[in-house]
């Protein structure tokens, strides 16, 4: 059946305007827009003006970002997600939210489609459809870039220019395709599909090199509360706002830059880079909290489980049981998270200098070299060594010690 | 039963030392000395004369650098072993071996008891004696701290005088415990039992301060083969040698301090500071290649296990069969690591500039956001996306829509 | 210090008797008992009016029969706990229940010691004291098996006569080691020592051989609601009642009988034999109405764990932060099992004959082979497979094919 | 480019001879057919002759049954695998066999496609093209569920008559879709689709139902060497031809009958059926050696990747990295099974009755109740408590106990 009334995820660029157009003259529908404020640091009310201009019938913009960082970064962080090793999950995270402002306009509106500009090839097609799917499996999803027949961006450019998009000339649009949210800007494509070749320098967007990095350091105290972080230098934030003003800190300090080679969900390694200043901080902040306020196994469990949870995540999997059953664990183990971290911030550098907590579980009777006055019977140990050893020393008495 | 020839690990240092002197006189038993060096930079044959000195009835020394790098340290970085997301084992990896050694020397000068000089709250005596009992489960284990009736330090040190051991005096001695090989140097104890306290800043032995480090960015290329480094800017090394070079050029670049509160086996929470120029250097490379020549899904399970592979090595259960079969896993995934990184080193940072590799899987035909001339078929992933979306989709249709 | 009032939990046996009467020679102590009636079969008055007699200064008895199923039992089939394949863990469960009533009691009664009969070889007396420390940590525990001087069974059975503890004769005495509840029965030592040996016919207390179970099947209905069993063949039964109905059908039909060898936590291997008829059927029960209802990642999910939340229940940290995690991730997960399941009992067999939701997820016009209408596109399938294959395709052609 | 020469796996029935046609005429290719005998219990002589019959260029045979339980039925027993707790994945490990042998011929013959008889629904088709994947990327692969144009089996039917290719009446056919092999029999479809409705007595092939098994119970001893059964009864036994004597045994005593909703990898929950006789004794006896000769850690690891391992092998990643990575995990653990276990089958029981083995981990003098003489010290397990419990104490007295 053909849709009626779209919905487009419209960021303003020259894609999503071409997208806009080619739905309308293919599918004879109505197309709604809708651009979402979550930290990309352009003017979402240009997009709007530019999206009644490309023909859509109306066009919403929102404000995220509290949403964003308060309901999908800070859960996240709580899970200590980091995929493959390194990669905070910037795109990733995003994907559902908007994915979900979406179905909310098309029921508003009574739209019965959704699209996105997303490519064949990426993982955010999974994403938003993944969502689709969980939150509004009536809707058809069009995905433009595995239907149309362009052949090449030079097709598209002509296309645009001859229903009136205005055109960035190529010169002026940079080599990467970029993503930017509140909580990290990406890079891939380009000069970057060859994983041997350092980035080109200028093409960093938000942090300082290290080297340009200032020489003094800065020292700043996060403060945690419920499982979250509230405060920065004594200063109660909102998730958001205390998002942006590490941002602030870490690219000025150099943090946060990122430069690896990761496997897409669709199956095809890609080179990406990526610069999460204050999510960098964050994140070595909450492991430091972590550490005096977590249980040794219950932290453990949630570790163990974090490389699985940042895959759900990084898959497109955020609207699903399974991501929603590891959320109540990793929320469970996270709500006696609270204190205070000092943190000095250094060309590069997040270095941990000190934790305190009202909840502590640190006690320095029992760890000190000192006199502990009885606090900790070192007699246990023999005991517990013992009948750790037991198994391994009856196989040894039985079949003979091993190698 | 009384034992009657004892083999202590001996570092040449006061305490052990003292507990020379108190196994002979307490168990009237010959005692042999087996001091391993393993990287930590003092001559081990300074030991041997001490030892003599001491009373021992013989004084063993041992060169394992290479075996300590070659059979330890490479096959645990193979499992990406991290514990607590922080900390690379520097400790834990070396007593299972120094274990192994001892246990020989037992077996050949004929002992019938094993000593060791870690106190009863920390993790060392557990990896000694959970060594002892897989290798050597017929011999008896002796931890004088857990023993003896010292009460103080003050204690100790008029037995020493008492019994003529050379004792520094007490302002020379620094105020921390200490640990140091070819890995890593730890601190722990003394100003350090407060977790808001940062160490002071001439705890640091081995790294400078990033602040300190030199202002120009040095660049070196890693070569793996065989899932393992096996050289250093086109200069083949074996593993001890490679890890030296690592060392210095770390600790040259202010590369691998790690303040944190880890937990310990015997359930205490334990603030520990560590110094690994090379390891981490290493630990970053090693991701590095390993993202272009490592299957996903591979990866990813070794990534989930590591962990746990960690905890077991810092719990003592190196010679242990779940820790051999988590190495037979790794072990499989790593052989097919190859290739070359190279990487900038600058103030604490050691960032990825490329890598590549002649068993690369990255594939940029498939990548490229240019034309792929029908490498991959974007329809695919429309498939593949609603395949991947189904069990959402049903739940949302027969239940109702998530949220 | 010395214990000046002790609660002690008290079966009305013989060794627990022992035990009241060593505490109060030993320690010079006040001796409360407290007895439970978790549907041992046994009556708990006749063990109140024993303690007094035996010089218990107070006598409880409390009737949790009802929390254990609902709080204890169900909660751990929510997460489909079976410790090493093959043991429900009867044992297990109930004992991190006993000591919370013993805790509340020893507040309410000013106690300051805890005491229990379990022997220091195997898991009991772990259970107790770990849920102890996690409850009453300023609190004493005595374990008198591990204190005392007795060097055997018959120097106990002198003492018990020496004070006037009345003692079976040996020949009536079981030559196992036996625990029952609602759950199961337990029984260990004797002539199951030899893992060889099949158990004598007559020890079985609870069901009926297979071979002497009724030649005719019995069918019954099973029905969940909100995560847990709460009907059968029609009749609402709060969770005790409908453990205890279905054991009573178990044991009828021989249901329920496991013979193995574990690993106790304290590193020894032990055979163990146990009934546990409802429990059996329940078990098979939940699997298939979760088979219906249940998303399959998030099963998934809760299978991977299901080992790991046995071991912790097996092990007693049943009142500890991980398993609680678990418990949160499984509850979670829980939430929408509901339905039917028709079951057919027959000589040891649980048969699972149908099952049906009102939230069932089975889509019969997906999985149908006739004529589905478009409800699933087999086209799909292609792409998925394409995208599922691209790594092992990649990899074969840059390396070559596997084997 | 279109196929000229095509490898198809041919069962000589109905659907793979229409499929044999339509190849041919589809593509004007030659069809290569391919017939494995993995125990299915049908003459492939017979396929060879109809595939020729029905116009194949050439028609392959193989006996493959030995390979198939020696190097894909008993590695995978090794792994305890049992998708989603009850399939012993019969189907499933059958195909990547098959695969390679279609490959393998592929190569010989020169071809340049590779095709199968498998729905666009199933599992089997992603299991016969993940392995093509991995071990012939270079093929084409066709699979006519997906690609003609047949809207139903009249269609079919017709189709075939016209070809000449014989059709039994529609009467005679089970109204299942049924596979077998060595291993089991599997049923899906027809009236099992109603998950609800119990299968009809007369759809079972293989096994009696427990009702009409013997009264007479029967013993059995299986021995196991280097991780796998060796023998039966005292009989030396090659693994093909062991698990036909355990299908025969188990048949005759109603063993092994499994009736699932289980979850297919496309994403569709489904009504399964098994027959697994001999797999089933198989199962349960390797349990039972296992216990008594494996290391608690090593099992427990190995039981908690035993759903991950089971779930590659229903999705059809055999030959896939991750799978082979925890291959290695899980026969390094198996090397130690040896042994024998004495079982009884009855009535659809399988009792395990004892397990002894040289190699035993068991220790008497360890579990006993009696005296022990000194070989576990009761009083070990006090420090091995405490120290167990101290992190539990320690947040309890920091923030208050539990609950």
């Amino acid at each position: 059946m053909q849709p009626r009334r779209i919905v487009l995820a419209y960021s303003g660029g020259l894609d999503t305007s071409i997208i806009l157009v080619w739905l309308r003259e293919t599918f004879g529908a109505e197309v709604i827009t809708y651009t979402a404020d979550i930290g990309q640091g352009e003017e979402v009310e240009a997009a709007r003006e530019k999206a009644l201009a490309c023909g859509a019938a109306a066009a919403h913009v929102a404000d995220l970002r509290e949403t964003f960082a308060r309901d999908y970064v800070f859960p996240m962080f709580r899970a200590a997600a980091l995929y493959e090793g390194e990669y905070l999950l910037g795109t990733s995270i995003a994907r559902p939210l908007i994915a979900r402002g979406m179905v909310e306009i098309a029921r508003a509106e009574g739209a019965d489609a959704l699209a996105h500009g997303a490519t064949g090839k990426g993982n955010d097609q999974v994403r938003f459809e993944l969502a689709f799917a969980a939150l509004a499996p009536e809707m058809r999803v069009i995905a433009p870039w595995r239907e149309w027949d362009f052949r090449s961006r030079e097709e598209m450019l002509r296309y645009a220019e001859a229903h009136g998009i205005p055109v960035e000339r190529r010169g002026d649009a940079p080599p990467f395709s970029m993503d930017a949210n509140l909580l990290h800007i990406s890079y891939e494509g380009g000069p970057l599909e060859d994983p041997w070749t350092e980035p080109p320098a200028d093409m960093w967007r938000w942090t300082r090199a290290p080297e340009d990095a200032p020489d003094a350091p800065e020292e700043i105290t996060i403060a945690f509360e419920r499982g979250d972080a509230v405060a920065l230098d004594g200063e109660a934030l909102p998730p958001a706002a205390l998002l942006a003003r590490l941002n602030e800190l870490g690219a000025r300090h150099g943090i946060g830059r990122v430069d690896i080679v990761e496997n897409r969900f669709v199956g095809i390694k890609s080179r990406g880079c990526y610069e999460t200043p204050g999510g960098t901080i964050l994140f070595r902040a909450r492991r430091a909290i972590e550490s005096i306020t977590l249980d040794r196994e219950a932290m453990h469990l949630r570790d163990e489980l974090a490389p699985r949870y940042a895959k759900l995540v990084y898959n497109g999997f955020w609207f699903a049981p399974e991501r929603e059953a590891l959320q109540r664990l990793v929320d469970g183990i996270a709500q006696d998270v609270e204190g205070e971290v000092r943190l000095r911030l250094y060309k590069g550098n997040v270095q941990v200098l000190g934790r305190r907590s009202p909840r502590s579980l640190y006690a320095p009777e029992l760890s000190t070299f000192e006199d502990d006055r009885g606090a900790y019977d070192q007699k246990d140990a023999e005991g517990f060594i013992r009948l750790q050893a037991l198994r391994l020393a009856t196989a040894a008495r039985k079949r003979g010690p091993l190698g």
